[in-house]
């Protein structure tokens, strides 16, 4: 039985503990955060704690903090015999050394808490400070998800900066679509199928091949038509974006 | 049965022909290319045409064609007795004024000709210069497609404008991911999930509550570290779309 100590009560946090006490071989013994009220998605009150001198001995501990507040955090932390490990995409492993024994655990997706997921299919990325923690990292991970990659901390700012992209903008080109949809009075739900696609495509097509529209196409009276109806923040990106599309499919600009 | 001729040869006009052909009560009379090898798509040599004189009276005829050359091309045809309709999400319907029965026939999706579609899903928009051939139009997007959707001009500028922001410029962003993955050598396969999951959230929840990351955040510290990983390029779209998740989300800049 592996134990575990999760500490922080954010998205990943709340993710993680609910998917931790549904794997065999795996414990969560304990669930940190200062603020007890934070603490309710915690099922057992037993296991909540707000002091860090309650911590009990763990065999691993999960710092799921935002990045800033890591390194200040794990100072405050006492000497730990277990594992101690972020969940962080771009923070290096090293701003855990003061411990014996350190690692991530950085799992490859977007939480929010309203929204469960399989974590069957996400990749958790694991990098530690021994082979000894390494193996302890890819047993817990493969508990959770078949798809367990090891990947050193350089290459993890460089997937989390691709993640960005990837996710958080192209989730803003869709929050920006609704509210331009909102705003002319058409069903944003009439999008659905064609953002669907747009990842659909990716199981057969790369991305460069997948590409269409009056971008692609050079077709400029589209593209001074589209900026007319756009306001200045819409604009701005659209004329950035279209000429990224041009630029990389070699069209004269 | 509901006799249906395609002009164009593009990727909208091959998959129109795709499921035309699968379709019961409507007939693919003829298809018409300029350039007769590009009409190899069309299983029956018989129904190729490369010359306007050729035209057959039909119930429907379909000009797939880009935005630009579609005015172009109708003033060149001879008055039609048939439905003439468009394809375009941009283009007015009143390009196609010429003809006694006008109307646009708008398919919102992204067409490859490598990858193969299920109409059934596919929102098609239509829009009749009357009442007896809108009702046609329906008669026909209904046997392709569950979603047919009634919508004016204007409104069906405002869904294209709104697709090339969910769907080309996103698919942008995963070429500049799989671009950037792969020049730090990491697989951009690790990303899918991710992909996959920013697209399945929509179900649940709107793309403002499902914005995360560091511009949500506000982690100005992995902003200004993720900036100084890009190409200038990259940059600016890093820098732009940040600005615009802040302001959305209401952050102070």
């Amino acid at each position: 039985m592996i134990k575990v100590a999760i500490l922080g009560a954010g998205n990943v946090a709340t993710h993680l503990y609910q998917t931790f006490t549904e794997v065999e071989n795996l414990e969560v013994i304990q669930v940190y955060n200062r603020n007890p009220a934070h603490l309710a998605f915690v099922n057992e009150p037993e296991k909540r704690i707000s002091q860090i001198k309650d911590l009990k001995k763990a065999d691993l501990y999960v710092l799921a903090l935002t990045d800033e507040v890591i390194e200040t955090f794990a100072n405050q932390l006492p000497k730990l015999e277990g594992l101690v490990t972020h969940t962080s995409g771009s923070a290096s492993m090293n701003i855990l050394k003061k411990f014996t024994n350190y690692g991530v655990f950085y799992p490859l997706q977007t939480f929010s808490k309203e929204k469960e997921l399989n974590f069957k299919e996400i990749p958790i990325c694991i990098e530690a400070s021994s082979g000894k923690n390494l193996m302890l990292l890819k047993k817990t991970a493969s508990a959770l998800s078949n798809r367990v990659y090891e990947i050193d901390s350089q290459q993890r700012k460089s997937l989390h900066l691709a993640a960005v992209f990837v996710n958080n903008f192209s989730n803003h080109l869709f929050a920006l679509s609704a509210a331009y949809c909102e705003k002319q009075k058409v069903p944003f739900e009439i999008l659905k199928p064609l953002i669907t696609e747009t990842i659909n495509k990716l199981d057969k097509l790369s991305p460069l091949q997948a590409q269409t529209g009056p971008a692609k196409r050079n077709d400029s009276k589209t593209i001074q038509a589209h900026k007319e109806m756009l306001d200045d923040n819409g604009k701005k990106i659209y004329t950035i974006l279209t000429e990224s599309i041009q630029k990389l499919h070699g069209k004269k600009l």
